[in-house]
């Protein structure tokens, strides 16, 4: 017989009964019965019931069992009878009496109980977080992660991207965040980067003519810990194709994502075929490049029933640039007192003066518009209104006024805040859409000018020659890129784009940035220097693993879904990092530790 | 039609003729045949010969392309006369007529050619990687790497393995080499570490209660550059599982790695059953616990034909030390004076006083021994000996004598130098066996104490009852661990263990080699933690991926198989890393550069 076991915790069945079976794993709990002990016995396949009873040659071992002890257990598989079969269990309809125990290891009384999982403060969770992993939640959560990884390699590998690792001892990049340093000793004074992201790499995987890329890749950024960002390294899944246009992209990874999402959705539906939104209509119908679209309001522009009207708020904000607007979020099922000021009173508690509304309640078989707005705009034009909205009776519409550039933003948490209050935002969906034909440059307030919007990889669309009719800054704000997201349930869950493969429209890209040419070869040595040498045109995205994680298990903190995470203060509290180094280690990386002053 | 190509550069064949088609790819070539050209297109997929006639349309253009230009062609699909018939191309059959050519992206006069794959300095194919990329040898190789890592995938997964990657910024940790920093911003003068293996962690993922874990885990160890070892980071098969003795884990990994060489093996033999060979076996007979089994000579003790034998320096030998033997390594077909010469020649470049032999020949139907040692020992002693051996007229045998543990490791080299003079070396095989019974402990000549011989994690054999017994330090010497290597050709390929679980019997082993049990707790806090709360019993191994992918595909340099390797200095030549970085992250990192002197 095996060492160790005959069979997992989890395998036996009514068909074993009769068996002699040895089974090896963790004391769940222990209950006396009566002088008869039951040990719920654990591996990581399952749970069986282990009975002890007071004749049995190993009962004495039985009774000294603790929590967590790790035993095997020699025993006779017996049905239960029909009153105790537990229905929850695989392994419910049999228990196993012991005939012999042995303690494989013990274990000192718990930090955190395993059974039951009742709440702990996450630092302790954190150390002790090989207990913590043990814990049915989260070990599930961890199994599952698990399992969309592997079910994202294979629908890559179904279609015949191959999988590349990149280095990750590079150079310090350029983009975005601030990059992890790793001093090199060869090199004294010098440093390597790691990657916050392979898109050089992958990039440069094109150029060398490999034509579909991908790899579940790590990258590091290191940024100040935020609660939707654990400190230190993430992943993605990160994909590049050469030859390919926009359109080749997203069809390719859309059945990719889409049969992610079903094959761990717990059957709640998927979108089936994701819509293409581009990011001025997402701004205009949602206020946001990342609509939930579980919601389903759309806003509208409402400015012509304003313009001169009664409602002199309203009426000079228009008046005052004819850039101005005002937006309605009509919302169905709104239309109370109540909830007009509740939404009120959350716009105020957001940084603004209010938040205009209409409602509508029925007053003798007719519409009747209640709230100030509808007073001083007047019968006719609330009519129009509603018409417009296509609101009845028991519905209300939320207003937002001015610069919409500037209001935007706050009109689509309106929107989110106004569908999540009325109810009207199914959980059990999962909505995704991609978000295209992002702006190519954004207005650079510090230094008047444009720049980037996204990254500087990205094509504009209409390449050079529409960058040499740019000449002006409007027109430059005016260029779109071929740059898009993937959006679920109002979270970004992948970018990507065409890349600019040209060097010269790249040079004239950077060039309306402020960036010369020199700068050009000097931040992107390798990259530009491969563009000279035959590039063929690119594109690609990455999608951000451990947020389609947490969307597909519900999880709503990135702990509950990483095994071994740092915590709030970017500490690695398990294994003791950062810690404090030898000088002997100093010194042959040639560094040496400022004084360090507290503050 | 799609905006770049209807089909690939691999993919046509005579059941195409008569179609017009689009391709896209990089100018393999271009040959002018009187005034017509032919142009060899090539992707990833394959090339396609396109022929541009004087009356195209496209002539221009296609006159104008030069190696690795990037277009994209449409042409009509002809099949080629029988004599111009390419039986070595795929799409050897068929040559399309250009009708209409793109240039995608122009190249600059080339710093390394990709057609022919002529030598190029290391350096260069660095810089331009992306060029070395696109030439056929490592183009394929790192294909062919990329598959075998996605073979051990599926093997691993076939066989209910899951893979959870473990994290890259991590705690410096104590086992052999340097470790690479990572300094920390948020907490001032402390670093973290790169993993040198996930080794503390993956026995932390059986602590937490799963089963079977791998990875194809990155490694990071700040070594001095060698000729088999690229500076930085190297990838690990990486394994554990639980409740398992060694047997389960020789038995689970054997097919597991017979499946990944046989798949990739081009029809050369892969053994079958690998051998489980003693470490003391391995010396004793192979002289090495690499042992190339392509090599069939087996060494032989053959002390007692020299014990008080005519030849002094030998009997000397053996009189002076009850542990001296002397070990002869025999040589079939090696029986030549020319020979034997040659292999004293290379034992005294290799530092020896030379190496001693006999060979035989035939004289009148009669074996006749020569050489001085023949001689020396006399008819009777000679020929005992060289029955023991087996041998026969145009052997050799050649000696190593004195203490086994200072001329082993000399007597394998000359074993293996034999066989390769001998041309008893098959090169068209895969050779594995497992070697077993390492030993627990070495001797510590620095500090005149026992340490430990592999990694301070692994299970004495007899477990603490032996640790206790094991009072002397000849004892503990004599101790062997649960730890074992597979080879494949001379070529440790994999090393594992079963570990020590059990906190008791860990610090006893530490006690031996000097260390106290607040110096486990210390260097293996996390991990000699989890140990106190339940620790299952068990073991796994690493496969180093490079090693087997250089073996599978044949390559001789790391860089032959690496896609972004750095170069021997530590310098990754194409991103410029490593590279200096700004006062302002030095400061937000609290670290200084010492002033750099010169020597």
């Amino acid at each position: 017989m095996h060492r160790y076991r005959s069979h997992t915790c989890g395998a036996l069945r009514k068909s074993d009964a009769g068996n002699i079976v040895r089974l090896s794993g963790w004391v769940h709990r222990v209950r006396d019965h009566g002088g008869v002990l039951f040990i719920d016995l654990r591996d990581h396949y399952g749970i069986t019931q282990v009975v002890a009873d007071p004749d049995s040659p190993c009962f004495n071992i039985a009774e000294m069992a603790r929590g967590e002890w790790v035993l095997r257990i020699d025993g006779d598989v017996k049905p239960r009878s029909a009153e105790t079969i537990n229905a929850n269990l695989p392994t419910g309809e049999i228990e196993v009496y012991a005939r012999d125990i042995e303690v494989l290891s013990k274990a000192d009384e718990l930090p955190l109980p395993v059974f039951g999982e009742p709440d702990y403060p996450e630092d302790i969770r954190l150390k002790y977080r090989f207990l913590d992993l043990r814990r049915e939640t989260l070990h599930s959560n961890i199994m599952q992660r698990t399992r969309i990884i592997a079910k994202m390699r294979e629908e890559m590998n179904k279609i015949e991207f191959t999988e590349f690792s990149t280095p990750i001892l590079t150079a310090s990049s350029p983009e975005g965040a601030r990059d992890f340093l790793v001093p090199s000793r060869i090199h004294p004074g010098q440093f390597y980067a790691l990657p916050q992201a392979p898109q050089q790499y992958k990039q440069l995987i094109m150029m060398s003519g490999f034509d579909r890329y991908f790899q579940i890749a790590p990258c590091f950024r290191d940024e100040d810990p935020r609660a939707d960002r654990l400190p230190g390294e993430f992943y993605q899944l990160d994909l590049e194709m050469s030859f390919v246009e926009q359109d080749e992209i997203l069809e390719t990874m859309e059945p990719v994502m889409r049969n992610v999402f079903e094959a761990f959705a717990g059957g709640k539906p998927v979108t089936q075929n994701f819509r293409r939104i581009a990011y001025d209509d997402a701004i205009r119908m949602y206020g946001s490049d990342k609509p939930d679209l579980r919601n389903p309001i759309v806003m509208q522009d409402v400015s012509e029933h304003f313009r001169g009207s009664g409602f002199g708020v309203f009426a000079g904000i228009l008046d005052a640039d004819p850039k101005h607007q005002v937006w309605a979020i009509p919302v169905k099922g709104a239309g109370s007192r109540k909830h007009c000021d509740r939404m009120n009173s959350w716009a105020q508690g957001e940084g603004q003066p209010g938040m205009g509304y209409i409602f509508w309640r029925e007053l003798e078989g007719k519409f009747d518009a209640a709230g100030p707005i509808a007073k001083n705009i007047g019968e006719e034009r609330t009519e129009a209104l509603r018409q417009q909205l296509g609101l009845e009776i028991g519905d209300a519409v939320f207003f937002a006024a001015g610069d919409p550039k500037k209001f935007a933003a706050f009109a689509g948490s309106a929107r989110q805040k106004a569908g999540e209050e009325a109810g009207l935002i199914d959980e059990d969906r999962f909505e995704l859409c991609w978000i295209v034909d992002f702006p190519f440059y954004e207005w650079d307030e510090d230094n008047k000018r444009v720049e980037f919007a996204h990254n500087p990889f990205s094509m504009p669309q209409g390449g050079k020659e529409a960058l040499d009719a740019a000449t002006t800054e409007e027109q430059q704000l005016a260029l779109k890129a071929y740059q898009y997201d993937l959006v679920c349930n109002g979270f970004e869950i992948a970018s990507g784009g065409i890349r600019n493969h040209l060097p010269d429209t790249m040079v004239k890209a950077f060039e309306y940035a402020g960036l010369s040419k020199e700068t050009v070869e000097e931040r992107f040595g390798g990259l530009y220097r491969a563009f000279q040498y035959g590039a063929p045109p690119h594109g690609g995205m990455a999608a951000g693993v451990d947020r389609v994680v947490m969307l597909l298990v519900g999880a709503k903190n990135l702990r509950e879904i990483t095994m071994f995470p740092m915590n709030q203060q970017a500490r690695d509290v398990l294994m003791g990092a950062p810690g404090e180094v030898g000088n002997e280690q100093l010194r042959e990386l040639n560094l040496r530790i400022n004084p360090i002053i507290k503050d």
